[in-house]
Formats: structure tokens, sequence, C-alpha cells
């Protein structure tokens, strides 16, 4: 909106005395991060439920994904993905429901987020982007310089325990070496002149009327050395090392033991105070977690991927692992696509993605509520309209989800004429812990609370075939069974589905006595898949996992090769795991996609 | 510089009304890219020589290097780094020599260059950040934002001519459909309504008034039905599908035959054109390369190889390849620290990062050159200080080349009293293509143009040894042969050089007689190496090129492992291929290095 665009503006260029006259979300760096955590707790606490979304580096490593993927094979590809990319924006709203006024609040918070190195000695993270991801980004005004400046840290549980071990462990090695029986090290020759000149700078500082005394710039030997005369010869001091400019100095302070000692104590406590801002936004995924309320996002596989991933735990090889993690995480997911798609709404929703999912949702049957923020610095309502911010996405797919609540509830007989059904009411059940699955006819969503849904597919059949042949080649070698579907896998395999299911049983009799191809069923193929992988054997669809540096040729090939001409959008079919399957663009959904 | 960072404000402030007080660079993006194009084009034509500088979003993958590593190891490490990680700002400085006035005058430019995706179907690159990078750019005010919204394309010249091919297949096929005998697809029974409406949309429109007619949004494969009817069934009118909002649509205007034919060759036309802009930055180093002109750097291995490999042609496998690829492409290049660390200048010069070199040749005996900007929108001068922006950083580079150019005059007796080294003279020749290779102590670079040098490293030893190993362990195995310098590999193997070489032959019938360690000679394990690589077997050293996945824990246990407590900086030594060996911050020396 014009006019909110205006005042956004107006707002940066005099933040202090501005009030935006609409609600806003709360945009947390790590310059208030401290201050604002204790209201994302209480947020949390007093919600309902919480809905979020997340914005990240990049979608899909190039493995270009099928229409008849199986979970496991989703999973797999999105593990390696959320392994590489960075979610860097975490948008978090919270629901708070009035059961007197029989009305909803929201607050929402963005979360910049950035694993900025917290020390020196921090890992130095490499991460992947994917330039139509940034572009996105960058496109819906998302600001990378504060990314970049001012994003939260963040630590997994794991590695807090790591760090914190090595404090303890170093704290210990430190009291030791500051002890008279520390090991000491010969000062080699070509120092002796040097570490000479230290000792009377040190006896003349002591001697005279300052208290503090830096030293010339010094390097990490030196400084060692610099360390043992002090403790081998003098007494009433204490050294630090800090940083002056871009070099490092040892800093000396007159000083009793008894100081020194109280010292010795504020720096081991400042070590640990920099671990806990350190482990930053993790802490609010945490709380999320301990909270046990349901979490809700649309077409939520990635945020979800990523956010464990990223702030709980490496996401495991296993997918029954995978399935445990985030079922111990958060006990209630709830994804507003599975909802969309599935019975009753698939018949009234046509058009899953968010945007077009609210504005179905605003008009009859169904009745989008009235929830306001909870105060203009802390809240979203309708009109802001700030799609593809994490928190304002985070909003709309909170409504969307009360919105298909209630509608359940006015199917549902039992209930009076103005239902209002709470997250937690049974009729809410079957959409629990199922996660949409992008452009799986069969298998629409994956189910963390139990067995997927395994469908037949006696109809399909995998074909391996000279590398020349074309959509058209395999249409035709099918075409006394009528209609097909075609599933690339790489350039010299795929899979075709029988539209008219009936003849199946004819095809390998039929079409298998051919050395130009090779034709097995869907259950032939994931048989040998399983036999290839246990022994070790490439099997044909290991092909189409192409490598990092390889990827933009070989794609460009392989989807070149896929659409007949002129298909204006030849790189479409290898965006399909992340795009929507609308034309409205969301975060997942930056191509255009309507062809899909 | 305060007055300066002030006045650099009030610039953004008031970008219309405000000229420089400084001389300022040009700064270029796409916005400007076409109109300055011709001015780099003269800058270079008109130069003496060039000097370049690059911002990276990465430097090392997590391979340790080793202070014994072969400029071929050096190159295959960087290699992989220049594949994976971008180029984000070029900085270009050219130099003009007046020789009436025997004065240096300088043009510089920053170009902002990513990889933008320049049409719908190109390819969607993944490209590694490395988290200290970023940070290092962002604390340097580069403006990231500025890079994702506005950087310059670029495509090599290989894929520059496969996407022509691309084009010029896509408007062949696209006549070849534009005939009335183009391949007919049959209307699916669903889409017949759909097909029907539309026809009476055009018939309509064709009998109005109107002469253009905006069709309802579609996905591809309704307009390839759409773009069929017409053809088939309507003439006077031309199809064409264009974006609105985010919606692709069919934009049909009313046109004869010849309007419609001059309408074809303009959409060609523009096809190329975009292909042309596609190419954009690539066409300054294509100019730079065809200019021959001398290409000065400062410790410029990155800068080159990343260069190369963006701009010019995938890194060849082979390293001599890669000298004849580096050759060709810049006949001419000079490395400053190459420059600065051999003889005459390593007596003078102590510290060869470059502002310490900059400072070093600013006091006698050197003398640094008065080189004024050739205007205040086009160069710098000394008092810029804009450190670490790539295209002041060329132009200080460009100043030190000069200084040590009439250094060098001075010491010839030959020149006069004031003496003026161009940079064709035979004096400088012993420099030309020797690329600094960063703490390899007897190979202090690499000679692009002919064999490098092949040190004496018979006081080297390999040794292997159980994790556990820390340095003093092997310092304690060759206390007998003095001081040792241990150079780590992997976690469970280093090289040991002996300070005193004299004793080197007793090593190993002294202590090869455990089964707790493995002690070869350098040249013993070079030849194991060699072949192991060949039979396939992982030679020990190649067990230290840890996987990107692994890369922080490995290498955090790596590291700890090698620093003996309390080392306050664990994690420099991963970081040594591009730390510098001074303190002072280069681009290629974010991490404090002193101690190196």
């Amino acid at each position: 909106m014009l006019v909110n665009r205006f005042f956004e503006r107006v707002r940066q260029i005099f933040p202090c005395i501005y009030k935006p006259p609409f609600p806003h979300k709360m945009e947390v760096t790590a310059q208030n991060f401290k201050a604002v955590l204790p209201m994302v707790e209480k947020a949390i606490d007093e919600a309902q439920f919480v809905a979020i979304d997340g914005e990240f580096t990049g979608l899909n490593l190039v493995k270009p994904v099928s229409a008849l993927d199986l979970p496991l094979e989703r999973y797999d590809a999105l593990r390696e993905s959320s392994r590489q990319f960075l979610l860097v924006q975490f948008g978090l709203c919270t629901f708070h429901y009035d059961s007197k006024k029989d009305l909803y609040t929201n607050r929402a918070f963005n979360f910049y987020v950035w694993p900025r190195p917290y020390t020196r000695n921090a890992p130095d993270l490499r991460f992947m982007c994917q330039t139509s991801s940034i572009d996105f980004l960058v496109k819906q005004d998302f600001d990378f310089n504060k990314l970049f400046k001012h994003g939260i840290s963040y630590l997994k549980p794991e590695a807090e325990e790591k760090m914190k071990k090595a404090i303890e462990d170093r704290q210990i090695t430190r009291k030791s070496n500051d002890t008279p029986n520390a090991q000491h090290i010969p000062i080699p020759e070509a120092m002796e002149t040097y570490i000479n000149e230290i000792k009377t700078k040190i006896q003349t500082f002591i001697q005279g009327n300052s208290n503090t005394l830096f030293l010339e710039k010094s390097n990490a030997f030196q400084r060692r050395l610099i360390y043992q005369v002090a403790r081998e010869e003098f007494t009433g001091i204490f050294l630090e090392s800090v940083a002056v400019g871009r070099d490092r100095v040892i800093k000396i302070t007159k000083m009793d033991a008894n100081e020194h000692a109280q010292k010795d104590l504020d720096r081991n406590q400042s070590e640990f105070d920099v671990l806990d801002e350190a482990v930053g936004f993790a802490k609010v995924i945490q709380k999320l977690s301990q909270s046990r309320k349901p979490v809700v996002g649309h077409n939520m596989f990635l945020d979800l991927c990523y956010t464990l991933n990223q702030f709980v735990c490496t996401l495991p090889e296993s997918y029954s692992e995978f399935k445990h993690l985030a079922n111990k995480t958060f006990p209630i997911l709830v994804d507003t696509k599975t909802m969309a798609t599935q019975y009753p709404f698939r018949d009234e929703i046509f058009n899953s993605s968010l945007e077009e999912l609210k504005n179905t949702l605003m008009t009859a049957p169904f009745h989008m509520p009235d929830v306001k923020a909870v105060s203009v610095d802390s809240g979203y309502e309708l009109e802001s309209e700030k799609y593809h911010e994490a928190g304002y996405d985070a909003f709309i797919t909170g409504l969307c989800f009360i919105a298909m609540s209630n509608h359940l509830g006015t199917l549902s007989k039992e209930l009076g004429p103005k239902p209002r059904l709470m997250p937690d009411s049974p009729l809410l059940k079957p959409f629990f812990n199922k996660i949409h699955l992008m452009r799986i006819a069969d298998i629409p969503y994956m189910n963390l609370a139990g067995e997927d849904i395994s469908p037949n597919r006696d109809h399909v059949f995998h074909v391996t075939f000279p590398s020349e042949w074309k959509t058209s080649d395999l249409v035709n070698l099918f075409s006394a069974f009528g209609n097909v579907q075609v599933s690339w896998l790489n350039e010299s395999s795929a899979y075709v589905s029988l539209y008219d299911p009936t003849s199946a049983k004819e095809v390998l009799s039929a079409l298998n006595c051919s050395s130009v191809y090779n034709i097995m069923t869907y259950g032939q193929f994931k048989s040998f898949e399983a036999s290839a992988s246990l022994t070790g054997i490439t099997p044909t669809l290991a092909q189409s996992k192409l490598s990092f540096s390889d990827s933009v040729s070989e794609l460009k090939e392989l989807t070149k090769k896929r659409s007949i001409s002129p298909d204006p959008e030849p790189y479409k079919r290898s965006k399909s795991v992340t795009d929507d399957d609308t034309p409205v663009q969301t975060s997942k959904n930056f191509a255009e996609s309507s062809d899909w």
C-alpha cells in the first residue's frame, strides 16, 4: 500500500519522533535481542498457538525432484539443502485468545539471524547461497546489510555444550599456568633481547606512579613468553591481552592478590557471558519447543528442516530419526497448506498459495477473523500487507489457520452458531503433524507422527534410454497404452505413468524386448535401487544427483532436453521442489509457477 | 578520515547537489555500466599499466595449507575456492604518464559484479560464502544491498557462445512454429471451454475498436494453446507474452503482415540485446586482456584465479594449463608483494602488507610519486584513505609499483638523477609473472612464465603418528637433531623440518624403528603420494582435505589439537593460506595475523 510505504519512509528518516499509523511487527537484531527476549518468551507463554515462517539464502541444490518422489527421498534432498543454505530471517507470530471478548490478538517478531563469529575462536562457517533466492529477497526489500551487520547469533545446544566445555578447560589451564610450578618454555636466543627489554619496562612501571601499562603489539608466542616472565619474576601485577585498533597488545595493571583473584573471577564469568550471547536466537526455538504449543506454518517443510538443523540439531541421516526429532521438538505441527488441500477444504479452495488462500478464506462460506495487533509496535493487521516479510507471512498463516479451524466448527453440528474452534480441538487432530509435500500427486503430505501413505504405483514404469531421447520419444513408445505422464530422473532415465492404469499389466510383455531402452515396473526398480545401494553399485537414479560444480551446465542441458520447445520456461522443472503450484509468489515460491 | 566520512554522508543525503572535496573513484553498477564502459575502455587504452584488486565472498575452503605446499598444491586449493566463492567487487585503477610534465595521473573504478539471473531462463547459480569474509566486508561498509540489487551481470565467453546458440535455435523454432504447417497440439477435453472463451474474446477484439487486448494470466501450456489457436484461426494480430506484476499474460495487438514481420525482427534483436547486457562486466576483462597492458596486483594470486574463473574460463584441472591460461590472458602480471619480498627490496622492506608497504615507500631511500586523480569523479589521491575499497587498494598498489620501479632506476647507474622507470623497462622483467605464494619459505612465488623454484627439502620429514600426539611430542621425538619446525597436515601426520640440515642424513637411521609412528623423507613421501594417486589409494595427505559439511567440527578439533594451550588464536593456522604475514589487514588478511 502506497500510504504505508510513505509512512515507512518517514519512519526510516525520523525513527525517534515517528510512531507508525499501522500496527508494525517488532524487528529483532543483535542490538535489541537481549531486551526483547523476555517479551518473546511471554508472548509464547500466553499464546494459544504460534505461527512461523522463514526466509532462506537458498532452497534447493541442483538435484531434480520428481513427482514420484517418496517422502524419504524428499527428506534426503532437503536435508542436504538445509545443511548448506542458511535461514536468515525467522518470523514468529503469537496468537492470543480473549475468551471474554471472543477475539484473537497477535504479537509478531522478525528475527534477523546470522552465524556471527562471536569470538575470535568461533568456527568460520561456510554456507551456500542460491542466486534466485537472494534476488527474490532483495526485491522484497530484505536488508542484507542489516542482516550481516546486526543479525543475531545462534548456537545449537550441542555446540553450546562443546563451547562450554572448552571454556571450562581453558579456565582450568589458565589457572594451572598461573601457578609458580607451571611448565617453563625456554626463551629462544633470538628473543632474549626483546624479553629483557620487556622486563625492564615492567620493572620501571612497577616502581613508577602509573597504574596501567600497555605494551607494544606482539604476536601469540611473544605474549606467551611475556605472561611467563610476569608469572615467574613479578608480583602485584595483572596481565591481559586486549585489542587496540587492529593490534593485539598486553595491558598490565597494578593489582594486589585479592583484586587479582576477583579479576580472574570476572574474566571467567565474562567468558560465559559471551557464550550466553552466542547462543542467541536458539533460545527462542528452545522456548518454543518447551512451550509444547501448536506451531503453525504454511507449506512448512523447508521452514521445519532449516529451523531444526540450524537451531536444534544437525538433521539425522535416518528419515525415522528425523520424524522423531521433529516430533520431540514440536509435538503439534500444523501445515495450513496440508489443511487447504485435504478434505473438506480441497473442494472449496482451488489455490492454496498463501495469498490466494487468504483471499479465498475472506469470502463465503469462510469467515476471516478480525485479529488485532496487541499494540502498534508488536503485531500485524490485515492491512499491513507486507507479504514475504517472515513475520507477516506467519501472521497470515495464523489467520488462515483460525479461519479454517472455525470452518471445521461450522461443519460440525455439535457447536453453536458462532463456532470458535481452539487449536486443541479433536476436530483438528487429523491435520496434526502432516507436512505438505509439493507436487507429489499420490502422497500429498509427510506424516511425522506415523507411517506415510504408500500409494499403489503399479501403473508406473522406470525406463532407461539413450540420452538423445526427448519426452516425445517416450510418449510414442507408450502410445498403445494411451496418455502418459513423464517424470524425468536424469538425461537417460524417467518414470512413465499411465493415465489409464487398467492396461498396466500388459506393458512389460509388450515393450520389454528392446536393446535400445530398458523397462522395469516401479516396484522392480525400487527393489533394484535398494539392493544397489546395499552393494554400493550406483543405480541410475543416483546419477541424477549432480555435483555442485557441474550444476549449472548439466542442469541447463537437462532442463533444455526436457522441455518441448518452444516452452518459454525450460527452467521451471528443476525448481519444482520449491515452487508452489499456484501463481502467487510466496517465500518458497519466487519463480512464477502457475505453469506447473 | 573523519572529515572524509562526514562528506561521504552529506553526499549520500544530497547526491545531486554535492560534489566531493576529495577525488572519488567511480562506482559502477548495472545502473551506469553501459554509460561508463566506453570511459573504462578509453582509460585502459590510454594507460601505461593497470592495477587491480578484488573483494570476495570467501577465501578458502577448509583445507589446511602447509608451509611446505608446492605451487601446484596451492593452485589445487585455490582452484576449488574460486569455483565456489564469488568475486563481488572488482577495483580497477589505470595509470597514465604525461612525459612532458613527468607526472602520472590515475582513473579508478569500483565495479559491483553479481551473477544476476538476466533472463528467466538463466542458470540459477549456487555459490559459497565464508562468514568471516562477509563480516570483514560489512565492517568495511561494503554495501551488499547495492551488490544484490544493482550488481553488474557477467558471462564467460564460453557461456555467451552457448546462450547465443540457444537464442538462434529458439528464433528458428519460433519461426517454424509460426508457419501454418507447424505441429498441432490436440486440445485436452478439460481445456476446451477455456480455449473457446479465448477464441470468442479474440473474435470480439478483432471486430472492436481497441488496438490492444490483454488476456488473463495463464500458465505455459495454456499460452502454447492460445498461440496455436491464434496461428491457426486468426490473422492480422500479433501475440506476445508479457509480465504484468507477478503474472505472465498474453498481449494481443492488431497488426498487418509487414508490421508483424518488423515486430518479429525487433523481438529477435532484443533477445540479442539482453544477451549483450548479460555479458556485462566480462567485457572489461576482455578489454584488459586485449590491451596486453601490464596488470599489477598486490598478493594477487586470489584476484588472478577468481578473475580468470569468473570472467574468462573455468580454471583448468591441470596446473600447466592454468599457467598457459593466465599467460595468454594477461601477458604481463606484476605482483607488488613479490617485488617487495625479493632482492633488492627485501633488505629494505620488512612488512609487505599493502598499507605498511606504502608507508615504507613514503620514506627514504624510497620516493612515493604524487599521482593525481584525472578528475574529482574518477581517481584517487593518497589522502582518499579508503582501504579495502577494491579501487583504492588497486590505486595504492599502483603507487607502490611506481615507487619500487623508480627505486630500481635509482639503483641502476645508467639512468639520470631523476629516474622514471616505465613498466616495460628491462630492469622490471625479473619481476614479471611471479605471483607471491604466502608462507612458503622456500618457494616465495609461482612463476607463471616458466618452471617453478624446486627447493632442496632433504631436511624435511613426513611423519605419521597416533592422533593423540601434539606438537610437543614431535619436538621431543626430534630433540636429538636440534630445533625443528612442525607443519601439520592432519591430525595424525605432519612435516617436520630441521633448522640445522647438516644432520638430516642421520634422522632415518636413528628414528625409523617404531611401531607407533612412521617416518619418511620428504622425497619418499612425495613419490609415495604420486604412486598412490595413480593407483587410487588415498594417501595420508589427502585425508587433510575435509569435506564441506564436516568442516566446522573437524576443523575445530584439528586446530584445537594443534595449538599449545593457552594459545589464544587456535583458528589462525587454518587460515594461513590467506592471512598475510603482517599485522595490517588487507582484503586478503582480515584475521589478525601478526602471529604468523
